[in-house]
């Protein structure tokens, strides 16, 4: 059985709401939301960073982009506007080596982002 | 003619150093610069938002993600940490209406992202 903190949601062996539930990936909110939309979109295959991706993960990495752009629409800020991104390592502030894009929205941001 | 500035820098029209150029994508060093590295990774065809990406745009978006990763790990960045994010409106800061990928490295990053 897997350590990891996402296989464990994505499996359903951590109870929670599931927003986004496809084939090859799941959404649910961050629980420690940054704004009033804060949602995480994952895939359900297991990779630890951006380092890790192969050259035929494309399809699947754009696919989490595509889901924030759906869910963008669903939470009613795709025309405000929303920030998506991945961090990858410890300056970037990473913490679970899970693969997890942010969807953030619903308030304006600064630049940088961070 | 494209009155697009990333269309343009993607077709040669207006001189720009890339630092990588695929069948699909290029890649040049952001002209503002909020980290030691800091990349916009585009592709070549005009998407204006996110918001209009179609579903067999998937691969193409997420070859800008392995882009990503393949320029980090140039730029030295791949193992100590690097963020990478799409602004989609004005919420989020996004000031041209041409799909590109923000990577950032080279020192570290605060959270919340703006």
């Amino acid at each position: 059985m897997s350590d990891c903190l996402f296989c464990k949601i994505a499996e359903g062996e951590i109870p929670t709401e599931l927003i986004l539930e496809q084939e090859n990936i799941v959404a649910f909110r961050d629980i420690n939301p940054q704004a009033p939309t804060h949602i995480l979109i994952i895939p359900r295959k297991h990779i630890s960073t951006l380092n890790d991706l192969k050259a035929d993960d494309a399809e699947l990495i754009g696919e989490l982009i595509l889901a924030a752009k759906e869910l963008a629409e669903k939470e009613g800020i795709a025309e405000s506007g929303y920030r998506t991104g991945f961090n990858c390592n410890a300056d970037a502030g990473q913490t679970v080596w899970h693969v997890h894009l942010h969807l953030m929205g619903g308030r304006k941001f600064n630049w940088p982002p961070g």
